[in-house]
């Protein structure tokens, strides 16, 4: 056991989930529930844009379902030591060619380009809580956003 | 996008697997869903022995309500370009001082040593479903074991 670095301050850590979530080919851990209350969990590449995170996904995917029955997804992004975690909502689906500014903003940040696979749909995510800490130093003062909100 | 390197077998995908499980302070990502059908995610500590998955959590948590009261979880190990997905069922709860043989192996492999905590619990979950992929190349073949067994 190495002695964790001292826990960032809030501040920091939006500064460092923000360019987490903009790097190029970033993926997430995408976890969903079933109205049976089973959970799925697959990881997926992931944009942000406008502050929505944007998902592409097979229409009849286990993944596709859960979201458009329950509207919400619990996403984390980063090594389990580094951790982003995002509670969002499903603000809406848009087929792969239906608008613009979402397909160029997902196939520039992803490596892969959905536009012409009719099989796929972008779902746009709205944030609504956000935590963000690395070593159980950092679990104190975890959450970053609450009901949609920065905090910092 | 470089090229990926050529797929795996099944006889590979497994030996990797079991040695990705068995690493000193691996962790999970593991996903489970409320009743109500709200996805939970959180990051955790693993042992795996015996053919078993062991993680510890405090009585009180969501993951602990959800695996309790659902009786499943979704766990993923590594990267996201070289996971390890399996599907659990919980065989049993053990309290942390209840089973010297899962403390031992728990705190063997994990980072920190949850015996004599009270306020925590093993969960000993059992493999039903595995998959493993690096790359979409490997998606083909991804299963390694269904209904609990192995099928390399």
């Amino acid at each position: 056991m190495t002695t964790p670095a001292p826990a960032r301050d809030r501040a920091t850590r939006k500064v460092d989930t923000l360019s987490m979530l903009a790097q190029p080919s970033v993926d997430a851990w995408v976890a969903t529930a079933s109205a049976m209350g089973e959970p799925h969990l697959v990881p997926l590449s992931l944009a942000w844009t406008a502050d929505r995170l944007v998902i592409a996904v097979e229409r009849g995917s286990a993944t596709a379902r859960n979201i458009d029955a329950s509207g919400t997804a619990r996403l984390a992004v980063g090594p389990t030591r580094d951790v982003v975690l995002i509670d969002a909502t499903l603000e809406r689906s848009v087929g792969v060619d239906d608008d613009a500014a979402i397909g160029r903003a997902y196939a520039a940040q992803a490596d892969w380009d959905p536009r012409g696979l009719t099989a796929y749909v972008f779902l746009v995510l709205r944030p609504l809580r956000v935590q963000a800490w690395r070593e159980s130093n950092e679990l104190r003062g975890r959450v970053l956003m609450r009901d949609g909100d920065w905090l910092a």
